[in-house]
């Protein structure tokens, strides 16, 4: 058993590391996207600030998956293969952040990128969804995770917001920005459900 | 004797922890190749689209070494100057796929670059092989490790079919590309041969 | 008790690993702002020299908080939700480090990128001083970290100074950076305040 | 004594994470250097081979520095403030390998730049010998450490080599070349001094 646990154990903390440095850089490579204007004055700054506000929006976006993601793989009671490939996908939608990030700030918000960038925040999201159902059919469904996870709202809740905001980018881009940053505000409240797990497990 | 795993474990982990920062920058570094467009069109997002398809590709392949060194790693018991430089030598090449990923996308899959691609994946397959023998060598030629990796079929298999796929590639390139995905998809299956000895040891 | 200490130290560990990631790129990414000059005479080095200059300075920065956090969070007993997030708070101000280096080395020093670039120093000291708070919150007013930090003078300094230096840029650029050298100064000296507490525990 | 033992493992840890991290990207970032070409065929290829040269040197040097960093760092006992620094200083001189890469590889080994890459090696080889010292004096003149590197013998003769191998660059480039890749060879031998004090340690 002891054996068992040391070997999910280790499993975790390279998944976590790996994890770990891709939303590092990932997190910090959207930057690059911003390049230095030539000129010294503010006015030079201006072109960079949709790119800035984009950026912002997506460095929320990562900082929500890292601590989501912890709190799940601190809940997590094993790791199999399909939970490696689970997360790899999640890894790669992520990953695409960059991309469309820089886009969607250097067309100043325009529908069809701004739609993109809703697209992958939706792809991420169904992939933290598999990631975590992979887990539980790792763990057992009457693990700590899956009393943790319960029925997922929040996930959810969140690909709703997704399909019905991205449509919106084509009515009013300003609309499904807005549903972008309620679907981030809904995160940055930590996730209770696993905090109280982990409360429980520590009294 | 416990002083000798924690010496293995300690430079195991150095190991996995390097392997894993490097493979983390060069699946998100590859992404760097996909230039913004500048238009906000769907169609300014064409040219990116062969960039995309190579960028897919080569996502699934880091991920699949990514997992198969992690199960070998696991399986390891012991680490030493060889497997040290035999791990710096696969880096080396997987750190040359967003060079090439990049080259073969910018044109749109030609013979060339496609035929190089190929290239690179087999030196790193070779070098995957060489970094095997190499722990297999420090941990003994009856160790869990060396009956895992068995005869290594499926790594013989893939340096045959790269070898059978490059040449194509002046044939007709997409067989050559369909030689590479075959391969992947062969490995996407989880090393079942590290799996059944990690399960045996954990029952 | 036990699993408590074993639950912070988990979380510890992964907000070290992805700060550390993140600094680590950070501090290598700035380099990518200093363009190759084509030609091959120390000429041509000239141009980049300024940013060479910002880059040291930057440099010692990222150096200095990697220090100082990595003393703090060995001290800190506890991490809760908001600590993650000041952390992640101080990480975005750090992350724009590369830009406003780029863009104040590229401009030769000029007044409104020196501003700038006093103005992300000061808000990463704001985030720092932020995340010390939330450390001392969650461990408690009479914990370790509490005593070690004390009324934490040497952080409220920097900011009084950040403050002082950044409208000097506008008068004259030179005593602003010096204002910037002076706090990193101060800074290099290890904080003692840690030290001492550590000391103490070793005993 | 645990707990000191405890204690410096942290520090341990964390410095090998970080300086792990910095190396990781120093080695995947020196490639964005290398452009990809426009064109299709293999004369395409031909303006990056020198940048390809460099770049394989380079890489060779980061794997021997990440090599003997992390002998060393195994066989140190003790961290302190001088040790951060220290490594923190070296860690600076190899992050500047991918720009005086690039530029040597640029130029095509011109004489200027080879020497500027030399001396970037020279100051690495200096900032290793004062984070050796570092170690020592924070572990003790008797410690296992201090045994181990013995008088340095290897670590002296680089940098002697360096010195004379500079100057060279101005007369013949290929002769400091030459120098730069013998001084990489004799360092590709595992640092048997470590390996011998790791051996004892492990009987």
């Amino acid at each position: 058993m002891e054996a068992a646990v040391g070997v999910t154990d280790m499993h975790k903390n390279r998944l976590e590391a790996f994890s770990d440095g891709v939303l590092a850089i990932v997190i910090t490579v959207m930057l690059l996207e911003m390049k230095v204007p030539s000129g010294p004055s503010l006015g030079d700054l201006r072109p960079v600030l949709p790119l800035f506000l984009s950026y912002v929006l997506s460095f929320v976006y990562v900082g929500i998956y890292w601590n989501n993601h912890h709190h799940m793989m601190h809940v997590a009671s094993a790791v199999d293969g399909a939970v490696l490939w689970a997360n790899l996908h999640l890894l790669f939608w992520l990953s695409l952040l960059p991309f469309v990030t820089g886009w969607m700030g250097e067309n100043h918000f325009a529908a069809v990128p701004t739609a993109l960038y809703g697209g992958v925040l939706l792809c991420a999201a169904v992939a933290y969804s598999i990631l975590a159902r992979a887990l539980v059919a790792a763990a057992g469904a009457d693990s700590r995770l899956a009393r943790a996870l319960g029925r997922d709202r929040k996930g959810n809740l969140s690909i709703v917001m997704y399909l019905v905001g991205i449509p919106l980018a084509f009515a009013a881009q300003w609309v499904a920005q807005l549903v972008y940053l309620a679907v981030a505000l809904m995160w940055l409240i930590p996730d209770r459900r696993m905090a109280r797990i982990v409360g429980e497990h520590r009294d």
